[in-house]
């Protein structure tokens, strides 16, 4: 992640021009999580979609182009140590088992895809301070021979 | 995970009679990622709770007892590996930076607890095949001095 | 894997038998692969299949409730060392990559899935000494929100 | 992988033209995965193979050269987390042990070559979407002295 | 840590000028071993607070922008091996279980908040040799649904 | 930690007695941090302290014996994945370097030592929440040939 | 290795009765270095071969049929810290890549099977102390599709 | 290995001129396999052998200079997942055991010498293909106060 | 280390007679360090040896016997954390460099063995606090074919 | 280590003017250990130090102050594998736990200080072969509180 050449310049013109993530996910027309994971180099975007984020934040031609490249998304173990991104990883530790188990009881042997798979992001007002809500909805796959 | 002295005990006698997650989370009023996660040994119950548990699955007192000890939640490196788990893993690898950069853009420099956090499990009906529906709702905690 | 608390018990009884991977994979109406895998603790048995198989080696009544619970699938690094087993992890070291630059030229933009998936194993012969065929026949994923 | 010196001049006259990986290898008169693979660097290639395809997508006298040299074929571990090459990984850790199981069955103790090995990539068509199909043939080589 | 871009920078000139960590934090009016943390890349500066650091150290433009940016705050685990950094990671080995079952007794299940928590640094002269004291005073964070 | 022969019975008695930890480091005049480590493995007791705990808890022989035993205290890395004591893992990653550059400046090459060092614990009440203060006193060791 | 259920009796038997490893290899006709590898559980031996050894050092039938088993031949990362052993270890980090440069250059591009493969040794006199001779002799295989 | 700063010039002129590494060691009067790991960075050469190398490859003075520094030989992990050099790693994992029994059997407690020792390699002809024949020749060393 | 069936036992039998570590060398009329890695697993006793300890401290026949197994000298990672033995593994990562430079300076390429190297420990009385004295002497072992 | 900026310029100095460690150690008036360890990048030299190293080889005014500045001690986890300095970790596995048990039986709980301790280093001639001996000489710490 944060890899794709173009990434600096992203960012950089993000920070100059004050333009915010859900405002490039709604030029693109693409959810909020999948646009970000896309400008951080997870996702590849299409031809038109590239060019547009290129015209929204001025960036350079090679940007553009880096944009729309098949990603390898490899794992960077130092980056889950990063503490925002641990107390995901540290959910799973803790919740991990219970979530397989409730998927067996539920569904059966299988698993959830996390390639058919959406990810919201939104923030909930509450009194006692605002939350963080992170929905993953994905589409179970049965074991099947 | 899994070590708490009455998993097995309590999973022999789920086989047994049938009893459900939700049927457990309903008889002692706890939310039911909060009761799986808890009778395979991520959260320590009540003593009134342990009591209703094992009377409803029959449960020896040292099982009992077991549920009502404070745990260790550590990490088992080899859990991550199983296929249902590991999409979770998996998912945290390609959004994670993508929460982080959202997180810090909404609220600031900070993370989304994940004590002070709730999680929840649902099925969802789709006409392309049911959905797994996985909740994460936690406090946003700003650095702080 | 081999951890099925039944899998000793079967692997002696087929020696003493002298039964074959076919014919228990016959006795249940299986595939052969996923038959030996759910025996060696990777796939549950229905209750039925459990029983066949349990009848077929005269298995105690601990191994077939055994060999119906749902598994954990966890990878064991150690496994991976042996002779015969390390030659696929090395075929992926080496056509890993192939395999993901041609899933994206001809499907775009996803996964083989390992769920939705087939595995055969045969014996070819050959003048030059006889080959090991093994066919991977997984769906496509595509990513998709 | 992808670390040959010729990489990524490949890739680019490979968008820039759109000829595809088939094609190349016919050009060659090499079979589809192991010329992919070649040009990502885990087989070398004959000068004339090398001249050929150097020739098809006008890359540079040092691409060509660095097509010819002895590699080293070094695992790179973070590769292996690519969701669409660990789908392979998950493959060897369910499957495995059933692969020497059945090897051993079927042909005594040894191993499937992976030297003495092709690997072959097909899509098939499917109702219910279309299908990876990987073919591994190995030589059985039996333990000898 | 010290990846900021404009760590070198900024340790050139307070050797040059001799200005000690205690006079940055003064002039910023922030914590001591916030000031410093903040300075080698842990936590990002309010535009002001860059500004004044950038003049008092005479900083070129890029520093004072990478003071001000969100930082990734990844452990790097050969830190952790120079002996000065190391006796406090000793420390966590030898008396994290005890901080941990204290915790438990006085407060019940949760946690010492790592963000809502203040860390401070002092020399405290003493008649057999000084001594370096450190204090970690956190917020405590019950489990809480 | 916690392989103390005697530790469960320790941990047994004093959920029985209901006696606390404090109550412990009283009855042996030792400080609580020492005191709780020394219980959990870290340090041996004196033989008069090990009978004085012995009486108030009713331990048997053996883990009287136990208690006085010289102990490695080696780190168990799973240990650290607990949240409750990953908060202070994180701490050193974050604020390590600081502590680090604060040392050699006020006292020159050197550490503080993790042996000469005294740790306590102890419940502080705020408005907003109690806070965990543990203080960390250890001298100052130079570099000294 | 060395797990062989029948390893810790042949162990016990050879010294008692001193019966050396180049007697047991002889007394089944099988090399030496194959022999001891088989007797710590790296090969698996003949019916007949079994019996031989179990008449010969008078072991249980439970040790006999555990001969015959195919083993798992599952690396001990522990192991190669021997000193004894790892001086091989140390000699393929040292001179492993003049292996596969010599290999390259006299055979083209493959490998040296490590299963049509024998190994020997022997002990060579020598007037400044006694050497260890140790003879690998491996087929060359060539990558070949 | 392989990072010696001449060891690109010397592999471009080998290719260059056609010249084996037999001949260079021919050359600078020293065993085969020694030679190739010198120029590889496994061992310094004297003055005289790195200008008799340097002579007969038209290297550079840096080169020449370089091949005469004392090297750290460190093991670098990702080159033994080569398969050509695996292979020799799986042999130690196979046999070392088998190696360390028979070395105490003959010499009694100590090792066989990784500095003072021999390696030599040849390819030994064979009708059913020709073979790899590495040989190790070390002293024996016994542990001694 | 301290694996060795007999270890145990030994440690009992110290503790109530009060036999320090020089009575039992001064007994077998070995070096203080050899005899106190012996006892613990890191080298082999004699018969005589092992008698004369068995007698000493009235050990059981089977401590005896194992007193004169050859050992695996294998490492235990986790060891290496206690404090006590980490000083000594620091030491190594500060003056490891230092060590190779003046041992290649002084006597050209090659090794200190660690296999005819005597170890030796001792108290030195000083004003400031007595010292450990550790000396290793170890023949140097030049690289030699 | 090895890394201070100066560190290359130093060897070719060294090399080129053949002036040995023990002469530069005299020059600054410091043991021979610390001398080439600071000059490898393990122990900042005070200003005169640095300044007298830098007019006896010629050093450039970068390299003298590289020299002063306060160093990282990190562990090079790859440094230790080559073989020279790998003798000294090997003996930290095999006599580790004999130092810890003799430093306890000596002095009671505590360590052998890793900072206030000296090294020296030494070649004693021996009709068998010369001898590399290392002191360690550390103060004794007591665990204190």
């Amino acid at each position: 992640m944060a890899c794709t050449p173009g990434y600096t310049e992203i960012e950089e013109r993000r920070i100059e021009t004050g333009i915010g993530w859900q405002e490039i996910a709604d030029h693109i027309e693409r959810p909020l999580v999948w646009t970000v994971a896309a400008l951080l180099g997870s996702h590849p975007l299409h031809q038109k979609e590239a060019a547009a984020v290129g015209e929204l934040l001025a960036l350079s031609g090679e940007s553009v182009a880096a944009l729309q490249r098949q990603p390898y998304r490899t794992a960077d173990p130092s980056l889950s140590t990063d503490p925002t991104i641990y107390r995901f990883v540290e959910l799973i530790n803790v919740y991990g088992p219970a979530f397989k188990a409730l998927i067996h009881e539920e569904f059966g042997d299988g698993i959830m895809s996390a390639i058919n798979c959406n990810v919201s992001f939104e923030r909930r007002a509450h009194p006692d301070g605002d939350r963080v809500v992170v929905t993953i909805d994905g589409k179970f796959l049965p074991y099947q021979w």
